[in-house]
Formats: structure tokens, C-alpha cells, sequence
């Protein structure tokens, strides 16, 4: 069947038919802060959701109401805070979140089971709970309100993280759109910290499910900024159905063009992670072929990338290429030293495991780009993967030596 | 049996009886570059060796002829450079090290074979052989010669490290010393980048080799700067017997104080490595305490002691608790958070998984300290573990960023 993946000018999570959003500043961090910080996504239809949670052992209470409550398989709306966490705050934490859920249930009219809910910022301290029944109050959602809710889960990120794209799949035609958040303690293997999707096609939960964790192994779980985990973890996907189509399972014609659509927006939104990354300057790809398997393909590509030595080289524009070198060595993927290519965008710089002679001003000036692109062929076998990542900068530093006080 | 350790003042590799060293400026980073990058430890007396070496799948050529080299289990010295890593250099890099050793052997007068090698420095260049073989012409050896060991095998090093001890058991007196080098690519689960130790005492092959491994695991594998491990990382230990014991084996009576020095001097020269991280300004001890078995305990030690978010705000003097708390969940160790108890120093911030209230400027004093300790009881075990680890500034960012260029 012949479809067609177009992306949409200014497309957010609102995008998708049916979906309304809002936020508010309801001084979650401080009272008189005056940042966007609390915000609903709602669907005017019942949808079948679902999720990938964060696999740190420590669990945020958001986390722990989510896990339950995506069992049912069904949610209407999501809630969701910036600057605080609302983690490691024990029973309080988890009364809190059911709390937050509940005042957004009655605001919208619907059963506080239907609302999942989200929180990201400090872990420790107990939700402001008055200043979020105060704060919910004044949220107005509307369908161009994805914008105000990407805005409203951004911690350390400097801009906000919105795609959506429309998809033709024979006669059927439907929209997926996304926003998320970074940027610190981000790491390979979880999802990262914060992201909602929606769209409005009739998707089975159960396949909705493989899907996005699919989706989430090639985007989210590609991406690092620091090595740090999140114990709030959370990517979420509202299906409504109000695009009419017949329901998208394993079996349908159009099951791979969701797939391919809903892996293309995780990957929009992951790369714009990375390069919003805490203190970061430039976006780095690392694209590793030629591994034994595809978990070895990962493994290498994402160890490289988050490698602090190269990310500090790539920085300073310095072309230190047998960081690549170490990196892959430690990262556990099976490597022979003798089979190794190595390319800095298009430079080659190590054949064989031989280092090639390279003009040294032409790397310097690839590595000067917003967009670096680290390549490396391990000759072994027939897997590739590709990882995102960014620069590590004095600038992380000073942003995460000054985060609470 | 009463032993006795005690620390040598101005202690180094050459304390023991015995082994003389040298070094020399031989211009291995750029020919008139005036540090110490070349030196030799030789011992008068034939050695029994031991040596833990990395455990990157890439392999300098120095770190692939030790290998071979201490199946032998016997050498009288070992010459060492910084500068140039003589890693990811192929064949040549091979001839290049074994022609370093048989240098080295025909100023010393004894067989090639005889001599191990190591390198450390910037991965990639081909070790300039000349510059080594008139270098070495210059090494002029002596039983003081270790503190300029040290110097000449340090690369970001701001200090030297060195270290030994004095062993008194019953009718036995023997002597440990040691010197290390850090500075980067420095993390748990390898040995450290150089670390060369020397005794007087005479012990047997195995045995020697084996307390080797169990200091490495308590001191070198558990140190973090950066999360990134070097193709180079060479660990050896030379006993040369001149102290006239009867060898020394797992059954002995002193067994047991040889290896409680042998840990000492291992731990001693690895928190030095700590403190003296790229760019640190403080050393971060955080020990871990009823885990459920020995490795667990390592683990969630060693991932706290690496986290970059902690370690910055460790350096902002941030008491951001919630991050411990976040490493310990991510660290694959069994954690339960209504169990976990966190201290900053003395003072608990965390209790059974609940945050407790603390004086803020008392534990930012705790933090200003130049030793910063932070302990967790997981309260699942018996099992304790201790890692070393430094702050994240801005300057280790400056450091890499401007490394080969």
C-alpha cells in the first residue's frame, strides 16, 4: 500500500484530532515564579494508551500511579508538572500525585482513573499541592494548546520539544504529534524524562504498546546527555480513534507506516533532546555498522556517545579520534582493533586500525558544525545503529553545580 | 602474629630495597618540551611479577607485551613514557614497544625479555622511537629515583603520586612502595591507567598475583574521574626478595599482612588518583552499607561516585540528596526506597526512604570540605563497599576540550 508521511509545519501534540491542551504558571518551584509549570493534555475521546517507564529501581510517585493505572489499558487526559519531581517523597508523594489527578479529573468532568499524571524537577521535596489545585484552576485548554504544554514540562531545557506528522495510508489518514523534555539525567536504555504523544488514530492496545516500546529503542533510548537516569521517566501515547480508520493491529496493511510514523516522531523529539542537552552547543551522531548483532550495534554507539572525554574533544573541536577508539573498547560490543574504520563526518581518519593521514583543518571545521557525525565500521557483521548526543560544556557544569540552592 | 604497618615518610616505588629508577625530559610530546617523560625502575635483583591490565577490547602495544611478558611471572624492570599512549598504532606500534624494552634491556645489561613497558598519553600518534632511544641514554638510575618516576609518568597529573609502607611481622621486615598516574579515563572495574609497586619482600608467583587482584578491586576498581577507561591501563608489582624472608605464600603467616599493605599502599595511591582527577577540586568517598552481597555493594558505590550530576553539585556545594538517591536506583544494585538511609557527612538527609529536616548551612560547610563523604545504608544486608571519586568543575571540560590540538 502506497503512504505517505508528511510532517506538519509547526506541529505539536495538539495536532492530532480530538486533542486539547493547556498550562498554567502555578509557582510550583516558587511562588512567584512566573515559567509555565503545570499543564493538561485531554482527549475529547476515551483512548487507548501506552507506556515506557523509567527502570530505576528508585521510582518517582507519578511513575508508581502510571504503571498502575496503564494497566487498564484506557486514559482521557494526562497531567503534568515541572520543578518537582515529586520523588522520594514516600506515601505523602504518592497521595499527593493521586491528589493532582483527581482535581484534573473533576476540572475535566471525568473519571480520576482516566488521568495519568507526570512530574519532573527536583527529587526530594513534596509537591506543592495547593499551589496545583490553585494552579489548575486557571488552565484553558484549547487545540493549539500543545505549545503552552511543552513549555509547561521544561526544566533545564532551553526550548521546547514539539513534532507531529500527518500519515496517508491508502483511505486512511491520521496525525501523531509528540512533545517532550530533556535535559539532564538522561542516559541510554530508559525512556527519557518526560514525553507525550497523541494521535488520532484507532490503534489495539496491545499493539499500540510494542510500537512505541519499538519506537522508544531507536529515539529515546538512543539518546545521552549525562549518563544519569531519571527515576520519572515517562513516555506516554494517547490513541482516540476519531481519525475513523479501522483499527490498526499486528495483522493491518497500515500497521508498518504507524510504526514508521510513530518511530519518526520519537526521533524528532530525541534528537532535539540531545542537542538541548544541559549546556550543550552542537547535536553529535554516532553511527556504528557493521556490529555482530544489533545489541552490540547499540551498545558501541551509545557508549561512544556518551563518552564525557569525547564529548569534551567535540566541544573544543578537537579531533581526538582515539577516544572513539577507547570508548569502543569499553563499551563490551565485540571489536577487533585490526577491522576498525573510523570517520569524522566524511574524513576517514583510522582504516583497518591503521590511522590514516586526514587534513586536519577540514575535521576541525566538520567538528565546528551544529550537527557532528561520528561514524564507525566495525567490519564484524551486518548490524548498524545510530545514537544522539551532545557536547559537554562548562556550562553543564555551572547549570548542575547550582540546581537547587 | 603481631605486624606492624607503618607509613614511610616521603615514601615512593623506590622504598623498597633494592630497585633503583630514573627519568628523563625526552620530548615524547614535542621535542622541546622540558617534563620528565621517560623513566625506568630496575630492580638489582631478578623480580617475581604481577600485573592486572585493562580490560578494553582495545589494547596499547605496551599493555599486549606485558601481557605476554607476565605469563612468564619474572622481570627487573619496567620503562615507562607519557605522552604518546602507543595505542590504536598497529604493527608498528607492537615493534615500537617491544624496541623500547630491548632499549632498555642493553643499558641495563640484562635480557629484553626482562623488561616490561607502558605507556600512557594521547591515542593514536606513533611513539617517536628516536626521541626514546636518545632519551634513555640520559637515565641516570638511583634508589631515590622514584619520586622522578613519578613525574615522568604523569599526563594531567597536577601532582605525583607515591606512596609506601614499612611491614613488620614477627621476624620479617619487607618494604611496599608504589607510584601511580590518573588523571582521565579513569573508572571502576579496570585498573587505573599506570600503577607500578614495588617489594623488597620475597613472594611467591601466584600468590602475589592474586593479592594483586583483590587490592585492584578494593582501591584502583573503585575509583571514578570521567566513566571513560583507557586501552593503556597496566597495574605491576615487582618483589624482588632482597628483604630475605621465607617466600611469602597463601599459606604463611604474614599472608595476610602482605596483603593488608599491599591494600593499603593501592588505596592510598587510588584515593590520590581521585583527588587529583581532571579538573577536581575535592575528593568524594561515598560508602555504601547493607547490601545484599559484596558486588551489589560496589556497584551502588561505584555509580553513585560517578554520577555527573552529583558530582556537580558536589562541587556547587549543593545539597541535591534526591541524586544519590537517583544514582543508587539506577545502579542495578538491589535498592529499596523505604529502606534507604542517605548521609552527607554526619548528617542524615534521609531516613527509610524518608527525607528528613537538616540544617542546610551545616552540610553545605560539609561540602566546602576538600574530603567530601556521603554514605547510604541499603538496610537489605551485611555486604559495605567504599569508592573514591572526584568533583565535576568547568576545568575538566577546559582540559579535554584542548587535549591533542
Amino acid at each position: 500500500m502506497e503512504t505517505k508521511i508528511g510532517e506538519i509545519e509547526g506541529g505539536t501534540v495538539t495536532s492530532a484530532r480530538g486533542f486539547h491542551a493547556g498550562a498554567t504558571a502555578a509557582g510550583i518551584r516558587k511562588p512567584d515564579d512566573s515559567r509555565l509549570d503545570l499543564g493538561i493534555l485531554f482527549s475529547e475521546e476515551p483512548c487507548v494508551v501506552a507506556g515506557v517507564l523509567t527502570t530505576n529501581r528508585v521510582q518517582s510517585a507519578p511513575v508508581v500511579l502510571c504503571r498502575e493505572r496503564l494497566e487498564a489499558g484506557h486514559a482521557s487526559a494526562i497531567v503534568a508538572c515541572s520543578g518537582c519531581a515529586n520523588a522520594s517523597t514516600g506515601r505523602q508523594g504518592l497521595s499527593d500525585a493521586a491528589e493532582m489527578a483527581s482535581l484534573t479529573a473533576d476540572g475535566l468532568g471525568i473519571d480520576a482513573d482516566e488521568v495519568l499524571v507526570a512530574s519532573t524537577g527536583v527529587i526530594g521535596p513534596r509537591l506543592p499541592i495547593e499551589r496545583v489545585r490553585d494552579g489548575l484552576r486557571h488552565i484553558s485548554l484549547s487545540d493549539v494548546g500543545g505549545h503552552e504544554l511543552a513549555r509547561a514540562i521544561m526544566t533545564t531545557d532551553t526550548r521546547p520539544k514539539e513534532f507531529a506528522v500527518t500519515v496517508e495510508a491508502g483511505e486512511t489518514s491520521f496525525t501523531i504529534g509528540g512533545i517532550a523534555k530533556g535535559s539532564g539525567m538522561i542516559h541510554p536504555n530508559m525512556a527519557t524524562l518526560l514525553a507525550f504523544l497523541a494521535t488520532d488514530a484507532a490503534v489495539e492496545g496491545g499493539f499500540l504498546s510494542l510500537a512505541l516500546k519499538e519506537a522508544a529503542n531507536v529515539s529515546f533510548n538512543m539518546v545521552s546527555v549525562d549518563g544519569d537516569t531519571s527515576p520519572s521517566d515517562t513516555l506516554l501515547v494517547l490513541a482516540n480513534g476519531i481519525a475513523g480508520n479501522a483499527v490498526i493491529d499486528g495483522g493491518s496493511d497500515i500497521a508498518g507506516a504507524f510504526e514508521e510514523a510513530l518511530q519518526r516522531v520519537c526521533v524528532h523529539l530525541a534528537r532535539a533532546i540531545a542537542r538541548d542537552g544541559e549546556g550543550a552547543t552542537k547535536l553529535i551522531e554516532v553511527t556504528v555498522s557493521g556490529a555482530v548483532n544489533l545489541a552490540d550495534a547499540c551498545l558501541a554507539a551509545r557508549t561512544v556517545v556518551a563518552s564525557p572525554l569525547l564529548k569534551s574533544a567535540v566541544y573544543g573541536c578537537d579531533p581526538n579520534w582515539g577516544r572513539v577508539v577507547a570508548a569502543l573498547g569499553r563499551s563490551g560490543a565485540a571489536v577487533e582493533e585490526t577491522s576498525l574504520d573510523i570517520a569524522i563526518g566524511e574524513t576517514t581518519v583510522l582504516k583497518s586500525g591503521a590511522p590514516q593521514p586526514f587534513d586536519e583543518a577540514a575535521v576541525v571545521d566538520q567538528l565546528k558544525r551544529d550537527d557532528v557525525s561520528i561514524s564507525a565500521n566495525l567490519n564484524l557483521g551486518e548490524a548498524s545503529a545510530t545514537a544522539w548526543g551532545c557536547d559537554l560544556t562548562e556550562e553543564y557544569v555551572v547549570v548542575n553545580s547550582q540546581y537547587t540552592t
